[in-house]
């Protein structure tokens, strides 16, 4: 995603950022496409192994400190570039992830038509859902909606081993089992080979239908999550769709740029202790995160993450998810996740639906 | 997916597999599911920065020869492990993906149920596509049919940097265009960042649409491709087609456990050339692919792959795509793709669907 952050073409090839002078960018297949998408001048690279030895002899550059991803690039990949290389490789993904942060008005603008997507899939959510359907028969329904009006497909992640769903819808029981994703709620999937997302569980009444849901448009990601219920709310998940309301109304008051972003999670964190339900926020025993929210962009995972620790500042630009959430063991779960943009004076949502519970 | 191999789960841990005695496996996360799923007892691992040695001790393993998956693991993790553990560490992917390219019989039963899902498809494709449709649309509503059957949601794909769509609904020039995933005809999609599948352009009539599938359950990937065409074919794609389904019935007649695997690829060449059609078989120009077929499983670039110079024999047990295409430039795509089973006495194709063109 870098590449394609840098040269806006996802076409296979390899930029080369000199400390002096300007990027060249070499490209091994797909030449035509990223010759019309790229602002950069395109150097065709031929493949296979001498392929590194070319494009070093091509830029003239033999030693020096080279900057790589290493938090993505595999092992292998990385010795390939070892035995080739005078120098020392050093890790630059923290440096890139810095400068994704700050989106760009293209950036906002590909984010809110992603917005557009989740908003469309929301409301139609309201009309689809039947009281006896599986959450796999809703969440097809709702990925057809979200696909007809342009979504890409599917949502980028970076983190190893880690897999993102277009879509969870989750109720009950299926909502409580922790993830090796790095999610508070994240459905028990269809069979062990694929253990999140939509389950065969039917929609109940009572119980709190959960979907969360990424649009993807122009590879930018947005990730909100409400709350279906068919008939009257169980008692037991009032008081925590409450406090995730409340947090979220009270983030969107007083964040804006300059915030610490730990007070974010402070203040939210101070609300479920004094209502006891500690416990049970952001995920239950061994599922717990240890986050309230992540920035997004062309990954899910992007900075800033929102936790207790993180001494950032909010600043103008960053774009994230905040996802106040409640897994109640044996019972169900329950939250809301929005995205916010930030701004100078404030926040600003990216999608316009309200946040309120949808009766059904 | 290997830790999914071996354990049965995915959820998050590391199963150690000492040269003498049990494999240990240690779950950090999701302990619950992993002890239901999984034959081996579950070790509990706390989460952090010690887990590593905490792992190490329990094991009371200090030292040795480690062997781990390097074409997956990225740099940093691998240094992480580089600065806890004393002895050599070596890449095992190649032993792991050997043991994986041979089938038992569970695997082969998800294969054929994956196999179910792309019948499906393939015949829902019949009465859903129409003429002014736009390829969006019309794997929106095929994705939509495949998932309500139990379609995971998604296809995993072991290669770095490549991605796998579900679908790829393409016709005429959007076909045409390499794409940086290793694969023939893999459509242009919805915009840069996104440069592969179904694109917004609408369905003609005369030119084949060509619709690559992949079903997905219990996480085994089959992966088939059909072409339908709305009146009549335009000659240009006749003989290539015809090329194509003698490729693949002259493959199914001779090929049988012990049958070089080079031979799949050079007797199709054979064909290929006589018809002067070399330069348009598996891509064209630089978007050329080296390979006629690969194997699918857990992930959708398994071994064997069928290229001119794989010294491999068939074996009982391997399953591959096999996906004699066509694209030619200027015009558009065509190309047939089915699974095979090897078997002792021959091939078992995966799904029962014929692979005439579909007249619509």
């Amino acid at each position: 995603m870098d590449l394609f952050y840098f040269t806006g073409t996802m076409q296979k090839g390899i930029l080369l950022v000199p400390a002096r002078g300007e990027p060249l960018f070499f490209v091994e297949k797909g030449t035509i496409r990223a010759q019309r998408e790229s602002p950069y001048p395109v150097l065709p690279l031929s493949r296979g192994s001498l392929a590194i030895k070319e494009l070093l002899r091509m830029a003239n550059i033999t030693t020096g400190r080279w900057g790589m991803e290493l938090d993505c690039l595999p092992y292998n990949l990385y010795a390939r570039w070892r035995n080739e290389l005078k120098g020392e490789i050093v890790d630059v993904s923290p440096i890139i992830k810095r400068l994704r942060m700050i989106k760009s008005n293209f950036e906002l603008n590909a984010i809110r038509e992603s917005g557009r997507i989740v908003a469309h899939v929301f409301r139609r959510a309201k009309d689809i859902i039947e009281e006896g359907m599986t959450e796999l028969e809703v969440a097809a329904l709702l990925e057809y909606e979200g696909r007809k009006k342009g979504h890409q497909g599917a949502l980028r992640i970076r983190g190893f081993n880690q897999e993102m769903d277009n879509i969870c819808v989750t109720q009950g029981l299926s909502g409580t089992y922790p993830s090796f994703t790095e999610a508070p709620i994240f459905g028990i999937g269809l069979f062990p080979a694929f253990p999140h997302g939509a389950s065969w569980n039917r929609i109940k009444k009572h119980l709190p239908i959960v979907i969360d849901y990424g649009g993807g448009y122009e590879g930018y990601t947005t990730d909100e999550t409400r709350v279906y219920v068919i008939d009257k709310m169980d008692e037991t998940f009032k008081r925590p769709y409450e406090i995730a309301r409340e947090i979220i109304e009270d983030t969107a008051s007083f964040a804006k740029e300059g915030t610490p972003v730990r007070e974010l999670y402070s203040r939210a964190a101070k609300k479920v202790e004094k209502e006891r339900l500690a416990d049970y926020f952001m995920g239950y025993g061994e599922g717990k995160v240890s986050f309230l929210g992540h920035g997004i962009g062309l990954e899910i995972d992007e900075l800033p993450v929102i936790t207790e620790k993180n001494n950032e500042v909010l600043q103008e630009g960053m774009v994230f998810a905040f996802e106040p959430k409640f897994v109640i063991p044996e019972k169900g779960v329950v939250g809301i996740e929005v995205d916010f943009i930030v701004r100078k004076g404030g926040l600003e949502r990216v999608t316009e639906i309200p946040i309120d519970i949808i009766y059904l």
